[in-house]
């Protein structure tokens, strides 16, 4: 497997991505975007996207602040989120790069696309997708669902995976309701999964460091929630 | 693949259930006990015992009135499904002699065992879990949620798995909400799968006869939960 360090551009802004693929492969083959956590591009998103080289698909880890920063303090973290959130249009585009990045990849199929992300990763994803980009699919794993532009009718063409803690206080059931009805209201293709006894950032074993209730690792979430991410793939890339 | 015609008692009533499984393969097996929709056991759930059968599994279709009987008429099934739930603990006996009839079977290992059903089958198998049956896990397809009897704090062996149609008229989302709620605070391990533009009786390919709005086919929620489904299979017989 090679992994690489991949620049892109959003602006003037350098982005530093991580790539993963198998080189042992000859032929385009599906691409999968992973967009990261609210602390930035680091070693949980990386290490889903060897796993997913290791299956064959072509994985772009997104950055989404720019030089590859990462932040280890939620609060600092949280704020670099508000200030990227705070126009849609700008927060689209930053998702929009590395899509377009990783679909001018040579062993990528551009027909082929998925998005997938983690916490703020997943509303990357969640955004894409409401945006209308060229997705097959896009899974959110404990990504925020609210939105300032719901989708629109007929507008939205990746199918949707949602998996979703139960107890993640950042993800309440409200703001699933709230999809659910966005969602079907523009006809979409989507389904939600729902994790009993399960909290935020479930996939990321390293979650406990954030020392905080509500954030916390779940081995059988997580492990869940992987194959049913591939059932899916399995699904929209036959 | 063998399939009978088999007898059991629920006190003075006799029913009339379908069992299917390899005649070919020794050994004990996992035994699944399916349960109909409100209509009694049909064409569905016989099915579905058929493909259990075929994946290795040993099915027993339970018939919930006796006698194997089948109505075609909505509003009388859902005359005797009143019936038939007007007392909790003979509803949860219904269940029981079906379970039990399928543990006793040389072929089956009894430690081994998991219930799935359709609409009131779902309600049938989340009965069973809440009353402690030694089941590895349960799967509701379209079933409905409500009980009289709410699980009670470390009683329920069995893992949960509920697959329902986001528009489902009979499982609307306050039921959704309130299955969360109860098996949350009495420590179950659950997940819940939730279907985009999918209603009631979702994995029937003769729902439509019904003629109601609120009731029918979809073909992508049944093929998906079915997957989920073997793969839920998969983790709780590993």
């Amino acid at each position: 497997m090679k992994t690489e360090s991949i620049e892109y551009q959003d602006g003037a802004v350098t982005l530093r991505g991580f790539l993963a693929y198998d080189d042992k492969k000859t032929g385009k083959r599906p691409g999968i975007l992973v967009m990261p956590e609210a602390f930035g591009l680091g070693t949980h998103a990386k290490e889903r996207a060897e796993r997913l080289a290791s299956l064959g698909y072509v994985a772009l880890a997104g950055d989404p602040y720019g030089n590859g920063v990462e932040y280890n303090d939620l609060q600092e973290a949280i704020k670099h989120v508000g200030a990227l959130r705070e126009d849609p249009a700008k927060f689209r585009q930053r998702g929009r790069v590395a899509l377009d990045k990783l679909a001018s990849l040579p062993q990528v199929d551009p027909n082929r696309l998925a998005a997938i992300g983690y916490c703020m990763g997943g509303t990357f994803a969640l955004e894409l997708a409401r945006d209308g980009a060229s997705l097959k699919g896009i899974v959110s794993f404990h990504g925020g669902l609210e939105t300032q532009r719901p989708a629109a009718s007929g507008q939205v063409k990746a199918k949707i995976l949602v998996c979703t803690g139960a107890d993640d206080p950042f993800i309440p059931v409200a703001q699933v309701n709230a999809l659910a009805d966005e969602m079907t209201k523009a006809g979409v293709d989507w389904q939600l999964i729902s994790y009993g006894g399960t909290v935020h950032s479930f996939t990321n074993p390293e979650a406990g460091k954030v020392g905080m209730p509500g954030i916390a690792y779940n081995k059988s979430a997580d492990e869940r929630s992987w194959k049913a991410m591939m059932a899916f793939f399995d699904e929209i890339f036959a």
